[in-house]
């Protein structure tokens, strides 16, 4: 990538190829250091007390009002659940709104509002802030940035690079539902049966998780933008170990199976924003699976693949007609302002 | 303030009064926590094995470049300063990019570069980080939110609610350059004078600061939007007590004392990014005012004012020509896009 003459395009935002290009090349040689170089969804800090986990992200999800949650829910759980991710239990977020001159007090309201009902109801609250309002016509209506900080239980060590052959997959739940949710409210295409997006905190979830066995849960990913495959590969790449799922594995609702199949999108490649993929020791699989079906969270986790002694970061998905295909990262852009 | 029915101004990332009143009508009702409300530069939250602080911030600057500094280097110290004002030591720092399609890779890469520089040159690595592009036109060029977490040391316990009658102010700099380096930038005005942004990180002075007189530092704040004024007011709200300020011993450079006489500003209400103001138990202050004096970024520091016994809030200015003058919280939005 030569840098100097091209511009940025959406793909860069995509948390696909070109936003992986991107860090790789542009930012981490001039911030060049462990911590970040680790590219988990949450920095992990070691400080003389304990282990910290930091993560960051920022919204600007378009619409911002949508079938399950709205911009304000989905900043509470998906820095919860960056966080969470890392094994920590989160301890507080922060929140840094730019918003646009002219944006409706009352969307405001109603954002904060959800904001600090997610807040409450996850038991993370949110302690610091900060607003920026920028003219008219140079933001669009609310963007905003929340940050979180964790606890990491001591013994707890997860990191994509703990991942090995024989590791089983555990999925928590369907896929493809908070992207497919936004497309088609953004297209307003009249879509059949209550889709909704899957917005949700998974920090007990994964508490109880590492709680029962702390040393079998290798890796966990919250696969968001660029959805389950790009996820696999990332890990795959990381452990330098192949990945083989089971398509019939994976739950997909009716609807948003249909309206994939309409719009001609993968779901293997569309957001989640309430799903985990949990890479445990093989010897407590079972144990791994058992727990998280009986949360509410993760009532519908299934062993959907294992981590293979093959070519280091090859992805395979078996299809429901008995083939195989490659899975790859995502490359472009489907589907901007996701999350 | 009837939500219901307004829009969002300009005036509301003033930091001044009307962003005052967002917050506290607005926001803090709806995520009530007793962190939330302390509403300092940073939070401060205890852990199991220490106090942390906790910080965020999102920069808009207009232009991004600028002398002194970049929309980069100020995200970094901004932030730094923001956690060290609560005297804690800043760990690391998040990074969270908005970019609009379109942007150049070549200005990317500089602020990329900036970023690492500062926070290398501030021993503050940048450890988590996230970016999102929004189409062509639903943002302006480049958006930074930076989170900073940092170690409250043993003993030390810094607030406005501890500031007390007889406490002396200590400045550590001239005032207004950022401001006004900013916003003679902005409207292309050739200005006389090396005029440059006072954009620096102030921890290690905080440090040696908080290291020398632990107890003796009652409060600090670094007066960013809403300027030297508004700060004054809060703390004079918080600690429920009258200050006066002596404009003579008020530093600033002379260019930027002309371009306010020109534009109409006053310098008392313009940004700073690289000065704080310390609160300092009376028996101290001498002995406070020596070491800041001995850093770089204090050299020119010094006390500007006391804390009286008066009534509750009021901030008064003894003016150079022997009259006073009540400063009230910034109203109105002089500038926006300042940081």
């Amino acid at each position: 990538m030569n840098t100097e003459d091209r511009v940025i395009l959406l793909d860069h935002g995509s948390g696909g190829l070109a936003s992986q290009e991107l860090i790789a090349k542009l930012f981490l040689p001039r911030l060049e250091n462990p911590i970040l170089s680790e590219l988990g969804d949450s920095a992990v800090v070691d400080t003389p007390s304990g282990r910290l986990a930091f993560s960051t992200d920022s919204y600007v999800v378009d619409p911002i009002f949508f079938p399950g949650g709205d911009i304000g829910s989905l900043a509470v759980h998906g820095t919860i659940n960056d966080v969470a991710m890392s094994g920590a239990y989160p301890l507080c977020l922060s929140l840094g709104l730019i918003l646009e001159e002219g944006f409706s007090m009352k969307s405001l309201s109603r954002i904060a509002e959800s904001i600090g009902n997610a807040s409450r109801a996850a038991g993370v609250p949110v302690v610091a802030g900060d607003t920026k309002v920028v003219p008219r016509g140079k933001a669009d209506g609310i963007f905003i940035n929340t940050s979180g900080l964790g606890m990491i239980p001591e013994g707890v060590r997860i990191s994509a690079a703990r991942v090995e052959p024989g590791d089983g997959i555990i999925l928590s739940g369907t896929i493809a539902d908070h992207g497919v949710t936004i497309l088609t409210r953004r297209a307003e295409l009249s879509v059949q049966g209550d889709m909704r997006s899957d917005t949700m905190p998974l920090h007990t979830l994964v508490k109880k998780l590492v709680d029962a066995v702390p040393a079998g849960v290798h890796a966990m990913r919250d696969p968001t933008r660029g959805g389950l495959a790009t996820v696999l590969c990332e890990v795959a790449g990381t452990a330098r170990a192949a990945i083989e799922v089971d398509e019939t594995a994976i739950g997909i609702r009716p609807g948003v199976q249909s309206a994939c199949e309409l719009l001609g999108l993968d779901p293997l490649y569309m957001a989640n924003e309430g799903r985990c993929v949990v890479f445990v020791d093989a010897r407590q699989l079972e144990a791994a699976l058992d727990l998280m079906r009986s949360t509410e969270e993760g009532r519908e986790s299934a062993i959907v693949g294992r981590v293979l002694d093959g070519p280091p970061g090859r992805v395979t998905l078996r299809t429901d007609i008995g083939g195989t295909r490659i899975l790859r990262p995502l490359c472009g852009e489907p589907l901007p302002r996701i999350c």
